[in-house]
């Protein structure tokens, strides 16, 4: 595996993070999981997998995911929000979904719709549009494995959070600078 | 009633409306459905077929539906609740979804997962816990056709109506009464 | 279509489903139901029949419909949505009931207006502004007869749904060849 | 009471609040509008008048509610809650909404369903069960009027608010106390 | 319309309702219950009483109303929308609360502020942001009396109601012809 | 406590923090405030004080309530909930407000109507029922003071504090233990 | 106003109150509780002190806080916001919560992220985007002492208070005259 | 890892999912979650680690669990549920929240302040009260990796989904036979 998660990419280097959606509308939510696991070095691959309008295909999805290399999928999904959990229900893979938020309700139906599943077939829930973290979650996931690729990845996550850690520093930096600068005197 | 809905009138009536939940643990909400076809002498099937347990086995009996002879699916869940919706995306046949309240949400959750489906899969969702109604709009639009059995159908619903409407007569005229020999004497 | 779905196909198809909302600001939102229709080559009318303003044109509209031949009523109305549901009370024929959002609450009080009906009048609910999916409906409760013309309906359904398989596909076609143009190589 | 509140004081007084629910199992709800009036010496009537099972009957009633004295009407419901809507709709009367909740949702539903009426028809709702503010609203109604029985109306009312005032300052009163003899010594 | 209203009447007519609102950005919401009451000839007086900025004016208010010829308040307030509650209590008058939505919420933080009062006093709730739908409340209340004003009152309500209906029919009839007009032939 | 929160230290130590409430039916809800203070050695003074029922006494309890030596006052009240804002609209002292639940909603309305108080009169807001924090966030006021009692109180708090860490601590040990016990056995 | 609030009055007075937030995009939210703070002369420092992203260092700012000479601290947060919680977790100071409202839900999750704490820690929760009084509360703090400045800081609020009333008067006298104006005749 | 997951346990076999709450009051509903695993024979740890009563430890304990040999963590926590976000802020681990529901608003202030998490910092959620499903979701990330016994634990998972399936058939064919008893005769 670590050959598909570090720099070193081989020529034929075959996804490990399936990402799919309804419809190609959730796109422009769902492409920062995409970014964040590029961040990351993770071959993904992208796809539209409607539950609604290709149920044979979607089922055929999640069926052979595992068996072609993915090691976890990413579902997005809006309104009454069945692919994530439909996907859950054909593969032992973990499947992460994210609600898509529709033009009414606010993601309000898409979060329970994905979150609420019953006993046996689990989806791991991320935020209202929250598709970068369903990528930064399968990261997670990728390197909760005991060989040297999920070793070598955690190892990134932690920078990476060291790095989130040192943006959030200089924005504090900069509101107490730009405090300082306005008002020109202190108490 | 099946010689009513059915063109052929066979000895062995076969079920024209399928009534389907997730778990065995909806029957006590759902049964209702049943009954109130009974009332109108349709005959139904009554089954667990689960998108989330059996994703086939629910694809197949949608799929198979219309074939065996079945006009309309009912179908119960809660929670994640996509078994309406899975089913509409399968058939051609009408779907009514039954929201099977759950634990928490009081059936929140079941109402958006099954009435909130995308353009082009309808649902036609009936109140939550309302498996009784999901019986009664079966057998509206059974009794929508243009054939005897349809009219004579449509004409069973409308002396249901009567029914319903002299039931509430009686209770008004019973509180009436009790208020009247509640107090003894009026103004 | 009429010729299909009435008795007798006069030179002026007289329409089979009847598309009524409070008012014509609902217009907007309920046109959709008209145009899925008219995909499917079902004779509609449409008018405003407000519960609150027209009480007794709405009790008549409801109690005629039948005997005009209307077969299916599509109703929509938003905030206290009473409309789909005095319609059911007033008719036999099944009502289906779209709920339009308004300024605030997001079409929620809407939904819960029309849904929420109690035992015995049924409304076949739809999602919030689904009036698209309300047509579908009423061609698949028209298509669940059990002569020519609903078998040639249901034929066309079924038809319309493999389309919307074509049509996820494409999308998704598309949306893989944008990443392989965008990145111009794989890993 | 009704001396004070009919133009003709007959020995049999006549109602001028109707107090109409759309079922019996409204009634433990609703009994309590019709106590706050006795207290106030107003005359009521009761009745189950369904919007959804005698939509006829109950637009009779809205319509001739006015010419028969009654001069407030209360309408108790649950759910998609469309009685007093309805009658709004029929009267010129002034409509009180009591949301009754049922065994879903906590009565939001009900609440939602009465009070966002569409301009032009105003239920004026109280809260989630609040049967007995409903009868105190139609006391205050019928206090707002100028001559005679209204003024003594009014004051009545006034004087019901002074003991609230006491009753609650005889609560606090207890409540110190008890605190008082718990301890058995203050700081 | 003050002349009916009033016992005397004088040349100055002095206004029956009052709108009073938390602050002055309620007004753009508020002036429809003025709008309704000005076509009914009622006379108004509008004001800001804040129950959070000017307590004790905002009782005083209250407590005075009845006395100065007030019949009936009409408050509007957004949030945590105490003042309708708070009036309601200091007078006998009926009171009409107006949720005023905010700039998050949609409104339904004023709507339970407003509509879930103890029990003991009573507000009339209209629907979020209602405020035509309040004047017209108004309205009724005031021709709910049995005094010749009440009755030329409710005679105007009468055919203010059927102006809506006509409305209706106007509306209804414009989309007709509009649907011809575009197809420019029938089924 | 009350000869380190007060200037002077009577004999009869009088209250520093005022715990009020609309009902005595809050009382269950609201007597962990002052069992929370009693911890702290804080003196409180519990009564009765409606805003709906008695409005008067309620703002003259808010104005009097700093010139009586109270320090903070924490208020209870369930639907809608006016009595924290209204007192803190007339004391320049801080109100910490308790949403207490009712019936139906779960505290919902009572949270809103509490904590979503216009801008200039804030309500310190805990959790719904959450009393015993509101005593504890008294406490935490009263030690953030200056002076040798604040100190000492603040002090008490890091020592409630830590011993609140103690019984999480405990708590693990014992269920750690409680698993190792029932299994007998490890991997 | 540092010379009132702490004990000494150094030439560079230090900051009481800590206003923190989880991102530098809260700022402009959160700007208002500075400002209202800086119209009491109340010293404040501000800073970005993420809960998620800088964990350590926000543990130790809430260690740190009372010995730095930090009386209160307000943090705002959106979201699933847990900054304000965590850091009443770790200090014996006050703590107000601003629930920042987030592109989805309005700020609901935000404001049941921060009010539902469990027993033991609680956090004085304002209005969802209520930073402005935030400020307000924690000058009522600092005012709720017993020293000469926090007596000083009461009677800036009372003059405060006073203000906020003057100028609703005076919306009110601008709302009534732009009425007379308007119309330039009355009743 | 074999050697953990598989019957065959050694003596010593380690932890490889921590399972941790916020107080022991949530073990009823997350010892779900330890069942499920040990179903898979996955090794867990248990253990009370609170956000708020020992935030220190709650940050060691995130910190060290990866290098301690822990691989998942699973948090239950309710109302303002911050123990699962501020572990996933401490470690690179996947963390999986369980919203434990509280005693008021059935969960839904667990569910959103655990899922609604901001970029860069996931939480892998299940639904309220979902910790078996918390503890499948766990297995299913352990079966993602690529070594030996990551496919054993495939295997197993699969296996579960078909006994699932297996156990919804027995129900279906249950159901189906208790109605023909029931009735001792067909259609």
């Amino acid at each position: 595996m670590s050959e598909h998660l570090t720099d070193h990419t081989p020529a034929d280097a075959s996804p490990v993070v399936g990402i799919v959606m309804g419809s190609d509308s959730d796109w422009p939510v769902m492409e920062a999981a995409a970014t964040a696991l590029g961040e990351f070095g993770v071959e993904v691959e992208v796809d539209v997998v409607s539950a609604h309008r290709m149920p044979t295909e979607m089922i055929d999805y999640g069926r052979q995911a595992a068996s072609r290399g993915i090691r976890v999928i990413i579902a997005g999904a809006g309104g009454a929000a069945h692919l994530p959990g439909m996907l859950a229900s054909v593969t032992p893979l973990p499947v992460v979904g994210v609600p898509v938020p529709l033009r009414h309700l606010d993601g309000m139906d898409s979060l329970l719709s994905i979150v609420q599943m019953p006993a046996g077939v689990p989806v791991a829930t991320v935020s209202i549009g929250g598709a970068r973290n369903a990528g930064l979650l399968a990261a997670r996931i990728l390197a909760a494995g005991t060989d040297d690729a999920s070793v070598a990845l955690r190892e990134r996550m932690e920078a990476f959070q060291a790095d989130l850690s040192a943006q959030a520093h200089a924005k504090g930096a900069a509101l107490r600078a730009s405090r300082t600068r306005t008002t020109g005197f202190s108490a």
